[in-house]
């Protein structure tokens, strides 16, 4: 970017906070399934970064830049970054010696400007071991100076579009997902606007993050997604985005809310398989992938103070909360999710989702 | 800083944030004051950036890193930081011609960790010409990696003082400040108490800038201070700090607050002379003294929607409500601000402020 040019915020993106604060219902209290992901990701961060992060890398920076992005509100972002710095340091010492000056860490944490950036402020852990600094805004934009990260990281955050497929809100086109607010269980013609959203956002990502990334940088995702040959329906999105539907349906036969109110939300995550991720790395030519693997499955199971039906029921709020008032008033919330929960105990016994590793590295050009 | 040691958020300072939010009372709508400093600043601002950044530092860095500390909430922040780059690209295309390739800039936007960053992200300009980024603590210890800025802005924030001396809240101390909320009126063990905390912090505040601004970098300061070889007990001083503290004591008096609770108040502010500062800043010995002027006053007079009193009273609001608020409790707000009010209504009729404009240079060690 040229300094003529503007860097506009979020001019398309949509923002969806997870539940701010730190009350019952927030996201920073329910995030295991989010936890889950970071843990699983651990010993084989330590692999990745032991194996992929080069010498030169190593010995350019005067100091190390690493940003989360879609980080939200902790505590998880937090244990990523201090697991990441604690990769990078043995790989410097089991590199180049013990007695190696290793250098300073700068960690950004970005999210959208709608993020409670007070609350992950004030939950700095005391004791870090890295320079700390807020970045809002959408990721799918430039938000970095250009070649300034030297590791990328986002973990369960990527599984979120830009934005609802605009022929999916039209009521004229063949692609509006009438009764429904996912796409998971609606016809091929949603599910391709889904597909093609996705591609769209995932080139948008990468070009953003291809300039911003040193060559030999590395981006660590870890992306929510489903293996490859499976379709979009399956048990985890039954019994969470297309339950949460069928509740809103149940409250347009109360009369609670108008059905044309639910025809126009739809909520704009999106479950991609190994196979789509390739081809939109491959077309946008900037990054090598280095390992696409799918974790251990992260299962909900009972808990000693908490079955699984309370459980997702507490996750799917702090998750949608946000988005669910915006489009429907905060008035709906509690019939809605108490419904939910009803509705889980009916159908969720333990439930498992899938999420990848994915290691891309920058390409020199 | 090794990456084996810690960085330990605000260990010993104080914050005392300017009210957040944008409503009537908020700092954002009251800060007129800050804004002339700004304002006056700015010719000298582009002067300084033309004659003291060197060549060296326009054409190394991939991207020029900017700081504002002690930012608060905007919108002077943000007229600022423009300034500057408009101030800088100006003397890149002074110096190296208009077809030069202008480095991208990040600006770092720093305040303590409760200062309100989440309207601070939201009011960001839509149409800026930088990445933006926030760094939450306080400015009188590290907050960036060793050489990572070029240029370090602060406006009215430098006359805050980490904390209160604890002499002039001892009981046993010949410093103690009874009777009183500020040291420009109190007794010569108040205001050396006080001298002595100034020095401790700017020195702890350039030991911190040494390592983190490159060789050549430079630091532009506005200071709220006062001429050389005047008193601390001065007219602007008189009508805001001392009649504060005036209207608490009559709060005593009507037994709405106690007096051990205002003896035990003090606002940390001091009101530097160029001579103090220089004799810190040669101490220190990392940076040359480039500029140190007095800006043309600010004079505070009658506007055709408010006279003196009202904005007198607003500004001080805006600035001391949060540290008034944690100490007797949000109850005693409206009343201790109306009597304020009132007071000014006796005393002030126009007044007007000094400040500083101080430019430092890192040298090379």
């Amino acid at each position: 970017m040229a300094a003529e040019e503007t860097i506009t915020s979020e001019p398309v993106s949509e923002a969806h906070p997870m539940k701010g604060g730190d009350g019952a219902n927030s996201y920073a209290k329910n995030s295991t399934f989010q936890k889950g992901a970071v843990d699983n990701a651990k010993q084989l961060l330590n692999k990745v970064i032991a194996e992929k992060l080069d010498l030169e890398i190593l010995s350019s920076p005067s100091s190390f830049h690493i940003a989360d992005l879609g980080c939200s509100v902790g505590p998880n972002t937090f244990s990523a970054v201090e697991n990441i710095i604690e990769a990078v340091v043995l790989k410097y010492h089991s590199q180049l010696g013990l007695n190696v000056q290793i250098p300073e860490f700068q960690v950004f944490f970005n999210d959208h400007t709608s993020n409670d950036f007070n609350l992950l402020f004030k939950s700095l852990p005391q004791n870090r071991q890295y320079y700390a600094a807020g970045v809002p805004g959408s990721f799918y934009d430039r938000r970095f100076p250009e070649a300034s990260l030297h590791l990328v990281h986002s973990s369960t955050a990527l599984h979120w579009l830009s934005k609802v497929p605009a022929e999916v809100l039209d009521k004229n086109s063949l692609a509006y997902n009438k009764g429904r607010i996912h796409y998971s269980n609606a016809t091929d013609e949603v599910i391709r606007a889904h597909e093609t959203q996705y591609a769209v956002d995932m080139e948008r990502f990468l070009h953003s993050r291809a300039q911003e990334v040193v060559y030999g940088g590395l981006m660590v995702l870890n992306i929510p997604g489903r293996p490859d040959g499976t379709t979009h329906s399956y048990p985890f999105t039954k019994v969470t985005l297309q339950l949460l539907g069928s509740c809103l349906m149940d409250l347009v036969e109360k009369g609670v809310v108008s059905e044309e109110k639910v025809d126009s939300f739809n909520i704009p995550t999106y479950t991609m398989s190994p196979q789509e991720l390739k081809a939109v790395v491959e077309r946008n030519g900037c990054f090598s992938i280095e390992t696409i693997t799918q974790l251990p499955l992260v299962v909900l199971a009972d808990r000693p103070n908490m079955a699984v039906p309370q459980l997702l029921a507490a996750h799917m709020r702090a998750g949608t909360e946000g988005i669910v008032k915006e489009h429907f008033g905060e008035e709906i919330l509690d019939e809605l999710f108490d419904l939910y929960l009803t509705k889980c105990e009916e159908h969720a016994t333990a439930v498992e989702t899938v999420t990848f590793l994915v290691v891309l590295k920058r390409k020199a050009d």
